[in-house]
């Protein structure tokens, strides 16, 4: 790599050392400044489960088949009735601004290009609506529930009116624990990244002598399956549940009547410690049958690792530090040019193990190769 | 970091730097000088047992479980009959005024604010009176048979005297291979380092021509099962022993009305080349059955630590290293400061595993990934 | 090594630093220039299949057998009715004036002379029939599918004119991930490196707007089983099949009628993430049979490494990349030394495992130790 | 460590820095020439064997075992009707000039005085009737055959002359891989360094034109199972054979009346690629039954190392390179004090397992723990 130091800024061009998706991550260190790029890129505690997410990958190797005729192959995905060109979605990403002034209003434009489906983060700083007009094309609204059921019932409300499609409620991150890299780095959250959905929302917590933070504190408002019951009769958009790594609780979802689920840890910044998402998605796949919509995200960094996580069971995959790092060294030019560098990386390997189709790969056999 | 070198005492104040209970681990090195460090930090012999320790616990991953309620959750314990609020124990560790001038007396003031269990350990250099009246909380003793019976029965009738309400007799550390870390650094116990509880009882051993250093040397004292027998029937507390690694001998001691065991390598001090205590752990379990007390300690630096140890089996851990390192920067306040984490951090792992109670853990599954 | 840095030509004597095949490979760097030699030495993308072929030798152990008459050993092979007086064949390497001025005219010159099989690429940068001529012995000519049908004829024509008594045709190298160390390294073909044999077949490739530069584009004229069966109908000479590790694929290609299969992930080369050669050969040789001729590529560094690629299935094998290093260093004398090297250090084996043939070695017992 | 560089040669005094056995292996470095070093710690091509022989031991953990009496433990050992205090033996190590000017008249010393069994070499630096008048205590010989029978028989009949009570033949040497360290560091036999013993034997090899210098050069006298017949009914001696790895060949020699096997890869020095002796040991002791003698030598280091064999299957085992370590520090007195050692190390781990008897130990677990 031979670029200079750069300001941090976008520089709203595709820089030449990008030869795959994954360029994007080493040069990206360049264009963020330490404390924002360690809480960017590292993960909960001890980066434990983040580590996790990438080796699962590393152990699984895919069998080239040959002679096989893909020339009408392509990469097209029905899911919720709904048409994409290609299974590679936009994970919601909180706190875009980190990245790039123009934050998600960026990123918005390159799923709108590359159809892509963007899944719009509760924390983003940009508001929901101006997100949702920034973009034409399929958008999801990744919900938190708040505190107070009526703030919640606001935010599903403004989703519905601002065109969502679906809402991607996510149920792993009650409780995030802090980085070390970004401790060690004194990450604050800059001034100007504020979750504007819900910064007028205000709430206060009091703890009584001889409760814990934990339970009493921050669980204490958690949501439960309860809350998920009700975000169903609130909402007439399909619900797809974020944050799943368990078979049983899969099974629990699809039974609800939810949309589907999105196996994720969180990309290792929730509970530190939990497997990786790869590791648990054969198994959650065979729990909900072939036809229950499955998502996934965690530790893809190539057209390869989305080839994997298909054939492992993935309708689609979402992508968030990848797309955090392109978008804050190229803004909307280089979340787009990734998307379509991890598409024709697919591409790529689906050909050489002769797949047409992505139905294709999920019959593909994938070697566990535990030793290298 | 940017600590700067400090004196060889304690600061009786939490360094900014400690976010996670571990990081006193690595703040240690700058308050014990190089010596006591090595002999404190280091197993025996060529540290495989010690690593092991560790290295059990980053193979095992804990399942985060979704939108259960764990609003009213809690550590609680019930143990021989005894209420704790968390299952966090103080290990019984010799020769605490290596890490502090107030030693053990400290420690007591830490187990006592925290309602922590502190085994006392028979080499401390407090005598168990001086401790025990330091603490008007649960205290056990740990005891280490002497050479003349009369001696071990004197410590007896000391430690339920001074109202110790439980024996933990240690059955693993009749030779200790030294450290080669603390060979290298020359370490001596110091002049002031005194085993003052037993002190007085002399004790001298002769060799004949040809005999075993270890057979006839060491180990011609060396406890046996007559003497746990014996113990049994010369004190009404209960009696816990500590040491164990194999299902059968676990069986044995339950058989023989034990009230519990400590399945413990003594930190890979003992046997160097022992298992891991973690990957025994289980198995102890399943033998000796689901209500039987057992205890756990080797290889714990986290609450997730102390979750995976309680879903593989233990009703409460111990901490051995961490408390010294605690106590080396931070007197009373950092052993209570160090109990304070870890019981956060294991409530934490608890709330993202959807676990309300220490049962709940028993009950929760481990996903052992054998390879990263 | 005490080697001074050499110009970029062959020396055409062996260097005193070469004691094993294997030293070719370290040398070699000083002997070509950097962009050339990673070119040569790298695999496609991030490498992951080029080391997992390398690894998965290291694996796996050869039993030493004792007391065993070997003074009549030797290491002849039949193979489609030809008889070789050993097993180690010549890869098909493209652009052999990338390591030597005369590049596969040298190569030619030292496989008559080792009296090895040499494959013949069809990218090679002298002309077929001007390598053919350079030697009078055994000799294969390697197709590559032309997207022109005429021109696929046209290769074949010339290759039975020429000589080569057998085609094998390459299948899994229909798009070529670059390796990134040559991007890194701004490798460019040399001018003087021309695929001579084809050069004069002209190729256009368009594409419609919204088609996959992969399926629509490189695809589009790849080769299928179609091809296959037309090839087999096209010549009178054998054909044999190579790029194939996944047994249903051999399984079809002997049903086709093929002469046999080459297991190989084109030294990984084509897709990143393929499994080790290797790892795939003893299942497709049990799903083929003892007796349907199965030869191997991928990761062979030594005689030792024959000796299990044999044992696990292979009746002969290819070497790539050593060949090239080899004719880097000392031209013809360099690959014809290389050859005679691996032969030594695949007799020794022999020796060692009580082994007198290669049938020997097939029976013989690997122990797949995956632990070290 | 703080010793300084010393002059190559033997201080016959034990360095302040030995505290384990191992620590001869670390010291032995600065008291062997680099090039004598080189062949002495080195094994045959790249090391493969030589380093799996040690990671073998790291994957294998000793339970504990408690509360046992030991106190009339001891290391007795009753072989081919022999009584041994330990059974810890010299193994036949070549060229001890290397090491020692004194050679191997140092090393009978030490074992005389420590009661181990020396197996002198065929290849000593001191004639066999030298060595034997140097201790009075048990002793084996090492028996290469040689070329022509009438030498090996004039071997034997010396052995039997000079008063060694069994005959040790070595199985597995016929060829040596030369070590890839010692080729580098330019090891040549110093001209003092001659194998008296077999000097005056002359032998020469011609190959014809197209004959393998392995299978018809040194392959062509190698000893075969009729030489092994031969030798049985020559010596009324006991005959072991040395280099057995796989169970078949134990088993046959078995069969045929010799009086044992020794488990052994010649130390990671003859062919490169062969399994870890001790991943061979379980399943040779399975095959040939309880009690039939098997001895170990390969990647001992310390008495835990003893331990874990003598628990896989072996009788006794032999030490080499430590042996030679110990030789070259401090003469007869450094060989005695590393057998003084590991005696210890074994007695240490014995009395930790709860073991009072080597047949204790032959019932011990082994804890397979394959991930560290």
């Amino acid at each position: 790599m031979n670029e200079i130091n750069r300001p941090l800024a976008s520089l709203d061009y595709i820089p030449a050392d990008i030869k795959l998706a994954q360029d994007y991550e080493a040069l990206a260190r360049r264009f963020i400044s330490l404390p924002n790029y360690e809480y960017i890129a590292g993960g909960s505690g001890r980066d434990q489960t983040l580590f996790a997410n990438v080796a699962a990958f590393s152990r699984r190797m895919v069998y080239p088949r040959i002679l096989r005729d893909v020339s009408a192959g392509n990469t097209h995905l029905t899911l919720l009735n709904k048409n994409f060109p290609h299974p590679i979605f936009l994970a919601p990403v909180a706190y875009q601004k980190l990245a790039h002034p123009l934050g998600e209003l960026e990123t918005a434009r390159a799923a709108d290009v590359m159809q892509s489906c963007m899944v719009s983060s509760t924390l983003s700083t940009y508001s929901l609506e101006n997100i949702a007009s920034s973009s034409s094309g399929e958008k999801w609204f990744q919900l938190y529930f708040q505190p107070k059921p009526e703030f919640t019932l606001d935010l599903i409300k403004r989703a519905e009116l601002a065109g969502y499609s679906a809402i991607v409620v996510t149920v792993d991150a009650s409780i995030r624990t802090p980085g070390l890299g970004a401790l060690r780095a004194q990450f604050q959250m800059p001034n100007d990244c504020i979750a504007v959905n819900v910064a007028q929302y205000e709430h206060a917590q009091e703890l009584l002598v001889g409760q814990s933070r934990i339970f009493q504190g921050v669980m204490r408002d958690a949501p439960t399956w309860v809350h998920l019951e009700q975000l169903l009769m609130q909402t007439h958009l399909p619900v797809i549940v974020k944050g799943i790594l368990h078979p049983a609780d899969a099974l629990t979802i699809k039974n609800m009547g939810c949309a589907g689920v999105i196996v994720s840890n969180h990309g290792g910044r929730s509970l530190d410690g939990a497997p990786a998402s790869l590791d648990c998605l054969a198994q959650i796949r065979t729990t909900v049958g072939d036809d229950y919509p499955v998502l996934f995200d965690g530790g893809i960094r190539s057209g390869l690792d989305i080839f994997k996580a298909i054939a492992l069971g993935a309708d689609a995959v979402l992508i968030g530090r990848l797309q955090l790092y392109a978008l804050s060294i190229a803004g909307a030019l280089g979340v787009a040019h990734i998307l379509k560098l991890l598409r024709e990386e697919l591409e790529l390997c689906m050909a050489q193990a002769g797949c047409s189709t992505l139905k294709d790969i999920r019959k593909a056999d994938i070697l566990n190769a535990t030793h290298y």
